[in-house]
This record gives structure tokens, C-alpha cells and sequence, in this order.
């Protein structure tokens, strides 16, 4: 299932070695200004090799809108999204081709599917990512006129929570071959209230699907969270005065339907699995074998998780946008 | 929406105060044995007013089978499931009619939808999930013959963890006229290795939908979770052996597949929003009130989302299995 | 799959000789005043037993809401319709436990599912049709507001297309132990421009699927249809003017897309498949045999087919409008 | 809507003179050898130019495949198709901006979207197709170790039924600028009984919509079809005996699922509406105009519109069989 969204709807394509990776938006409103230039700035957030603590990979990675624009502005047709790859050293992998990486989805799609594309995790690979980002910057172009926003960070790595002492815990995560997790949170400010479709599309729930399904994502929390496990009735509560909501413990939504609050959800993101310390793994035969991955690899991937989570809170909001038709869209269109 | 999953389809409907709530199980695989007697246990399980600690509605929620079953057995065709409501005291509720409770689903529907059946929370009220079990007792009942089995339990209540402190955390709670939340743990052992469907309809995202949706939760995790964040890749990394997997960090899934280890879930749930002690809210008007929440209600919502969980969580793994095409089911049929 | 639609949901259940036959009504907007008198009289026009002509089974069918309805008006949450079923003589049918009767569908459901409920067709049954109308009533309801009237007639009966030989046709069939097929033509006044989705939900692909899937049609045609095949461009293209079409060839739609003229759709109706002329059939285990299909059933279910396919093209109007944003509904709400 | 199919899904995109048009198809099963050798031939038949009868526009319309393919064969992944636009005349459709052309969806598009790609149609032009077939001759691939093939041909073209005179015919309609409908019948042979889903996925159902949904088709029909109506039911019963039918007036449809024999569908082809005769039309203002359409167009599109049913059929009953679970693949594959 390569589809995302009932409204909005995101397909996306391509192998992290093959010719492409790309995205077809189906479900786009009509009359939207659009250009290559609203997307390409997020491709860049994405974009591996940017600083000297991720991975080497060098890619343009250029984004091309191949239909469903006409003189400048979405006509309400797909939007094919597209994206050729350049920089490919599938040589790299050759030794994995018949061995399962640990933490990886090597020996589960096997599994599945009895045969895989293994250079560079194929179909399961991170560059996957680059192809949501693509799709998630027209959801983010739609939501302006609604005055919408989305912004992420990441909030905690291996425990550290400020800045200086995330870097240095990466740095020695990579010095030892090693990788660290972290947390990200994201926050959509500016929603309506009213998003969202009890009792099976509720807003909360899509989010957290949403979230899950990005490689590497372990855990999702709204709101308090897991803290909310902590709290009395009493103090999780958030009171409603004449001026509105007095605190924001849901996290932006109530019995599946956004308040009007800011939107605020937490992902627990698991360390890189890609590590150069030996592993103990087997080969497609059941041999056992000890595995070091090597390659360009981030020994932190929460930062480059932040601009896929953006784009996919974006996404689930416009999809709600849409199917509860809140969604007024750019000048004079119906 | 209130349709669940895309092969085993569940719709449920009806309210609190209304004549019945009940479910359509479609896409139900044929020749699968069943009666009443197998979704009995599952309502008898999630009732209200079984321990001193719980809500005192006192139901007896019998079920019935409309349709679907010839000679004791599916057919493939829908499955209706009803149970009409009884010991309905609308009266309660009748102080609410025109004030949003707090930590509630009122401010949010009434946004959503401009009208609102106030009585016991209406649709949005937690005997919605009777219809849940109901179907998800025929998802469990589907899934024997495959050897698939899911438990859950109580893990945590406001941060005590044996069953001793958790029983006296919510009898405090409930002493004050408040409520705590809790942490919930649900198994899934006994699935086969490739369930999930990459990239947007992966396994552990399909379960994080699944779980935020049931009302009062406000967090997800598989395996190490929020851990994770915590750890080493080479902690984090479960190896592989000529025997399997020697650990289960990953809690069951990687990259959105089942990995055939057992699949292990936790939820945040927030505690009871409906509390005796005073809350500032507004009415529909927008006027100032304090509210008092009486009528009957769980101090600690924890154990009544144990069965909720296990539905769903063998709703999500019966839809993958069919969608894999890897159930098998009872006998000679195919 | 029973569920049909995909704003406006209708999911039906229930066999011809099992308990009852219902529908969950899901997406049904908010506010329309909506009871049991709405929904009865289409049932009632359904039901058999009506003419000389028609099948002898006695039943009252009498609708139940059992949710979705607060202070006699629709909520937004799902609406539960049920008709328990009487006067339910299933031993008529235990002659044809083993047995496939030629032009039905125990044959390919048994084929399909290895096993089947033999009782008046079990679910296969025209009865379920009841269902779709319960449902298709309330579509009815909803479109009021919008000015949107459907009328469906019987246009031919074996060649004939004046009412008294249709009638004559029938009763002659009848007398001779046989059936007759027919057309019924349905028309939607007062739709909008502009519903529809291309290119894989046109509302003419939409209505097509519709009609096709509702028992004993062979085929759909819209406008000229298959009277297209001989027509030239020249006539078979509706000159537009300033006061809009000047004719309506294209039966309401161009491109899948609604042009604000009538929708003019017409069913072939295949003769019903019971008769009591004895025909040539195979048992379930393959051995040959003859059989004459006793109990009730019309020569002709051309009549009854009528206020199926109304029903069905209200859903779909309903559907494609909500799709649209095109809906307004009752009153004061968004 | 631009996604097509349940389970084999196929997603179009492109616009008749943007960059590109083209398809993703998700849900293909792995294992199955392809490349473009085994699509072009189909793009090359559905091409215009091919005869002096039809469309002048010469175009390569060569297919690369982006993804889904590993060594030669799909892995499970989506499989991107992508046809680059060539001999794009973008300026002949210049006169065509602001005007509606009679029997098009310039009018229906621009009632929906409030604007519109004019050149040659945008998204709404025939050329759409291409993508489907690209599409479609994948399912074709897919079904051919299941001996199941698809064969489609004209059968009438303005009352005509032989070759020569139907050729007869389109040249004259051509020399007196004006077209011609037709009749297209297009056959599935090998498909096994048991495929289709009741109530609402009945596979007459899903045939007719995706045959409606073929641009200018007006109406469609399975086995006897519209003849059925005239039918006594002693006529349309396909007896049954121990070798199975003995006739096939069902055009291998009963109850909505396959009979096992050949399926037999008819669509009715109204005449191109692009003709050189002089219409009335009015402009986006609302001003009369009279039109007369210039540019390359086949005076009768029946032809072209084989190769597309073909390949929608295909897609259809590939899809059932993946619903079904019938699908057995190439080789050693599950």
C-alpha cells in the first residue's frame, strides 16, 4: 500500500538505487500557485551530506512537477512529482546482498515478498522519505491560505536535551561506530476546530499512523503522552474559559477531533540501524554471519525525521481539511 | 468514518442512551465456527460494574446474531452484532445538556458537527467500544486455528506498577473525587513473519492508528518505545541467529513487517476526564460555569481498555493476515 | 464487500430466511429531520405482494432506526435501519439445499466460498435489495433541500412498451410457468453542474457500478446509449446556448462530470431466473438433474427493481455531492 | 479520483500536452518477469496515426519503467510507468481557450475546477488512456501464467457490422467532417468461477464501472445485455450439466461473481465529439459562438477505445483474483 490520505492522497515510488523516486498527489484543490521552487526548499531539509555529522551521500536530488499544473496553478489533476537519482554506489552493498541487517527490514521483506531489492534497502530505504517530503511541501503550499504552520525539532537525543550536548552525543556515537536515537516533536499551529471523523478517522488516531509508518519511529504520543499516565483527572484536564482553552495537557485534540489548539505530538525515533561495531546476523541460507554496515550513514537519523514528520502532520491535516470541506483554498475559487 | 480495516471490515454504530449499539463484521472469511457464546465473554470482560472500583452501570449487554452464521458457521457474508442498551438513566446527563465537560469529546463534536446527543456522551461515549469487542471476539474466534493468541493487562497506574499500589493509586483517586491514568501492555504472539504492507500500510503504523483511536489514549509504543530514544544501535539492534531473533527490542516489527517474534504494544491512557471535583468550563453559549461530573464512572479507565485493546489488536492482525493472504482458517476450506 | 459509497456509506446485512435484514447508514450529514415515515413508504413500494402479479410473500417490513437519530434529527454518527424478518417459510426451499438452480447465483457462491445459506438465496436473496432502499431513502431525505428529485419507471417489458401489453406480457409468462425480462429507466432532476471525479470516479462510472450491482441487470446505458453507437457527431453533441443545453443526448453527464441537465440512466432487467418450467441443472456433486423452482417469485421483476435503482441513484448523488462540498443540507448548519 | 482497483491499484497522471503522462501501479505481485518490451506493444496499438482513418498526431510514446523492478522482475514495489509527451501543437487549441466544445468536458471541467488545462483537452483527453494501457498490459503480464487472455475488437460501427462496410462508413463521416459511434465487445477468456465480491463488489458491477468510466462510452453490457429484456427466462437460464453450461447468456457473470466462462462485455461508443461541422456552443462568458474544431481526431474513436478495455478488464479481473486469493503467480512464488 503506497497510497496515503482519503482526500489529499499521496502515492508515492522508487527505489533508494534504481532510476527515480517520486510522488503522484491525487486530490490536490484547484487554483493552488505552484512551482518547483515551493518544494525544493524541503528536499533540501531532507537532503543527506549537510553537515559533517550525517551521511556523505551528495545528491541534487531535483524535484520536477511532470502534470497537473497549468500556468502556474494546480488545476485539481494528479501531480506527478519526480525525482531521478544521481550518486548511486550500489557496489557499496554488494556484500549485503544475501545477508540481513539487524534493525533493518532485510529480513521481514524477504519474508514477505521471497525476494528483494537490496542495494541500499531498496524499496525500505530512508530516500523513500524524500518522495512524502515532495508531496507533504504541496500540502504545506495548500494550508497557507488557512493560515496553518508546521514546525519541527528535535527535543532529545540518547537523553540529552539541549543542543550542544545532542551534537556531542552524536559525534561520539559516530567516533564509537555506533548510532543514538532521539525524540522529535512536531507542532501544527493554526487548525481549525472540528478536524477530524469519529469514530475510526479520528484526527489523533490518523496522526498517529502517520507517524508510525516513518522508518525508524518506535513510539507516538499527543499532548502529555505516556506522561498522561502520571496525571489525575484533575490536573490533565485542560479548563475552558470565555477566552477559550486555558492549558493544552490533550495536545490539541479531544475525543479525536482537533480543539483549535496547537496540534503538538512527540515521536520516539530508534537509533540508526546502520552501524559499523559488528553484529551478529544470518545470511538468506540461515548461516550465521557477523555483519559491520558500512556506507554513509547518520549515526542519528531524528534530525532528518523532522522534515518527513512535518510533511506528513501537514498531510493528515489537510486530508481532514478536506473531507470535513473546511478547506477554502486560494482567491475566488468554490 | 466508522468503518475499521480494509479486509476484516468492522462498522459499528448506536450511542449510550440510544436503543442498541452493535457492529457489521464484513469480509469475515467463511466456514469459521461461531455463536454468541464466543463473543460473550469478550462484553462480560469489558463491562462496567464488576468490581467495587469500577463504574456502577449494570448491564447485562447480550449479544445477538443477526446475520451471517448458517448451520453454526460464517459464510462469508456480514456479520450484525446487537446489543440493545438497557438500565439507561438519560436523566443524569440532563444537567450537561448545554456545557462542555472537560477532557471531553462535547466542545470538540459540538464544533464538528453543530448538534450533539449530550446523554452519556452519545456516540462518543466508551460503550461505543462494546461494538468493538463484539467484532474483535470474532476477529480472536477467526484467528485459532492459526495459533494466534493476544493478552493484555494493566502495567501502570499513576507511576505504581504492582497490582497492590495500582488497586490503592485509583482507590485514592476515586476517594478524592478524581482519576488517574494509566499504562496498558497487549501481546500478540503466535504471528507469522510478514504481515504489513509497505510504505503507508505498515503493520505497526496500522496498530498505532488502531490503539490512538480508542478514546483516553494519548500514546503509542512498540518494543523499547520512548526507550529507544535512549539507546545504542548496537543496543537497540536485535541479532539474528541460526535459531531467530535473540532479543525482541524492536517489540515484533521492522520496517512495518512482522518479524514473527511476539508484537508488543503499549498505550498511555489519561485518566477518567468525568470527575466529581469542580472544573471551570463554558456552556454552548460561551458563558463561564464550574461543573461537577457525577453519575458512574471508572476512576481509572486502564482496565477497561485491556479487552478494547486486544480487539483491536486482533482486528489489525487478521486484516494483515488476510490481506497477505496468509489465513488459513478452519478445515478443509480455503 | 457490503459496503457501498465512499462519503455517503451504506453497508447492508442480512439473509432472505435469517433473523433480519438492515443497513449502517455511515457519513449521513448532520441535521436532517429524519424518522421511521421517511423511510417506510419506499419500503413499502419494494415490498412484494402488492399486485396479482407479484411474489405472494406476505411481509410488513417495518423499519427500526436504531441510532444516529437525536431529538428527531440526524447527529453525523451512523444510523442503524433494521427489518426483522416474518412469515419466513424456509422449508419451501429445502429441495434445493444440494441443488443449483440455472440463473442464480448458487452456483458461483458456492464456487466462491465452498459453502452457502440455500434459503431463499440466502444472501443472494432479492431481499436484500430492503436494505439499499432503507438506506437510499434517507439519501432521498437528505437531498430534499437541494431540489433533487429521482423517478424511476418500467419502459418495456418484452418488447412492449405500452403499460397494458406490459401487463399482458407478464400475466402471460406467468400463465405459461416462465418470466419476462424488461428496462427501467431512471431519471435525477435538479442535480447540479459539476459532480462527478475524473478520471477513475466519473459520476457516470459511478452510476454504471451502481445499477450493474443490483440483481438480474445486464446492462447500463446513460442518455442515447448504445443508440449512440448509430448516431453521428453532428447529432449526438448537445449545442450549448446561452440558456444552457438545447437537448440532452448525453443523458446529464460529459466527461464523468455532471452538466446540471437530467440524469437519464436505463437498466436492462434480465427475466427472473425462477420458473417453474422444469430446466436442466447439475446437483453439488456434480450429478445432473432437472428442477421446476416452485414458491413465490414475479414473473417480472422489472416493477421491483424500480425502487432499487432510485435508491441506488440517490447514493450516488449524495455521494458525489458530499464529494464536492456540493451539499448544503437543512438549515442553519455548515 | 485517479486510483483504479482495490488491490492491483493504478494511479494516472498527466495532461495531453503537459510534460508527461503516466501511471503508478501498486499492488503488482512480486516475482512476475517485466520490462518495457512487454508494455510498448500495447502503447503502440492504442496510438494514433496508425491509419489513414484516424488521428494524424505521430508520436513515439515510448514507456520507461522507473521502479518496481529488481533484475528483471517486480519485487512488490509500485511500478511507475512514465511516457514523455512529444509533437505537443499546443497553439492549434489557442481558438479553444475561452469556448466550450459541444460533447466534450470543457463545460463539465469548468463548472467542477472554476478552470482548466484547454490544450487538447488536458486531463480530460483521450490521451489519459495511454497510461491505463501502460497499466493494463502489466495486468495482462500478470495474468499470463493463469491462461487467462483478453481479447477485444469493433463489432459495429453506425449500424454497420461488416470490416469493409464499418470502414465504409468512418471514411464517409471523416469526408463529411463529421464521426460516427460504434460498438466494441471485448472478451476474457480463462478466468476461473468464484471471482467477485458480493453485495457492492459484484464483478458486472466493477466491469461496468471501469468500462463507463472509458471516455465516450454511453453504455455497457454483459452477455445478452440489453437483449436479455426480451428474453423469456426459460431463454436466458444457462442450463447446467455435467460438463458445466451449456450456453452463456450470462456473459460469464451469475450473481455477481464468475461463472467460468468467458466474460462477454459490450460498451457503446458515442461519435467522437470533436468534428469539423459548424456547432453552436457559447463561451466562458456566457456569449453564443459557433464552433468548428480543428486539430487531428479520429472520425471514430471505437477503434482506439479496444486496446483501453482490454486493458481495463485485465486490471479488473486481476484485481478480483488478488481480492480472491486466486492468484498463483510465475514460478516458485507465493
Amino acid at each position: 500500500m503506497n497510497t496515503f490520505g482519503r482526500n489529499f492522497r499521496c502515492t508515492t515510488f522508487g527505489e533508494s538505487h534504481g532510476l527515480a523516486v517520486g510522488a503522484v498527489v491525487d486530490g490536490c484543490p484547484p487554483n493552488v500557485p505552484l512551482a518547483e521552487a515551493d518544494i525544493q526548499p524541503y528536499l533540501d531539509r531532507r537532503r543527506p551530506g549537510k553537515s559533517p555529522l550525517a551521511s556523505g551521500r551528495q545528491e541534487a536530488d531535483r524535484v520536477e512537477i511532470l502534470s497537473g499544473i497549468f500556468e502556474g496553478k494546480t488545476t485539481g489533476a494528479p501531480i506527478a512529482l519526480l525525482v531521478r537519482n544521481r550518486d548511486v554506489r550500489s557496489e557499496d552493498y554488494d556484500a549485503l546482498r544475501d545477508v540481513f541487517r539487524p534493525g533493518h527490514a532485510d529480513y521481514t521483506w524477504q519474508a514477505k515478498y521471497g525476494l528483494r531489492d537490496h542495494r541500499g534497502g531498496g524499496r525500505s530505504s530512508g530516500r523513500e522519505t524524500l518522495a512524502r517530503v515532495a508531496a507533504g511541501a504541496v500540502a504545506i503550499r495548500c494550508l497557507e491560505p488557512s493560515g496553518i504552520t508546521v514546525r519541527g525539532r528535535v527535543v532529545e537525543v540518547h537523553a540529552a536535551t539541549d543542543p550542544e550536548t545532542m551534537e556531542a552525543e552524536i559525534r561520539a556515537a559516530r567516533d564509537a561506530g555506533d548510532s543514538v536515537g532521539g525524540i522529535v516533536e512536531v507542532t501544527a499551529s493554526g487548525c481549525p476546530a472540528g478536524l477530524g471523523d469519529p469514530v475510526f478517522g479520528k484526527l489523533d488516531a490518523a496522526i498517529a499512523g502517520a507517524m508510525m509508518g516513518i522508518g525508524a519511529v518506535k513510539g507516538v504520543e499527543l499532548g502529555e503522552g505516556f506522561g498522561a499516565a502520571r496525571f489525575f483527572g484533575s490536573e490533565m484536564n485542560d479548563p475552558i474559559t470565555a477566552e477559550g482553552f486555558s492549558s493544552n495537557h490533550a495536545g490539541g485534540v479531544l475525543g479525536g477531533i482537533s480543539t483549535g489548539q496547537d496540534i503538538v505530538v512527540r515521536l520516539a525515533v530508534k537509533p540508526t540501524p546502520s552501524i559499523r561495531k559488528a553484529q551478529r546476523t544470518v545470511d538468506i541460507a540461515g548461516k550465521e554471519r557477523e555483519i559491520t554496515v558500512e556506507g554513509r550513514h547518520d549515526p542519528c537519523i531524528a534530525p532528518r525525521v523532522v522534515p518527513v514528520a512535518e510533511c506528513m502532520l501537514a498531510m493528515v491535516i489537510l486530508d481532514a481539511m478536506l473531507e470535513q470541506g473546511k478547506y477554502r483554498g486560494f482567491g475566488a475559487m468554490g
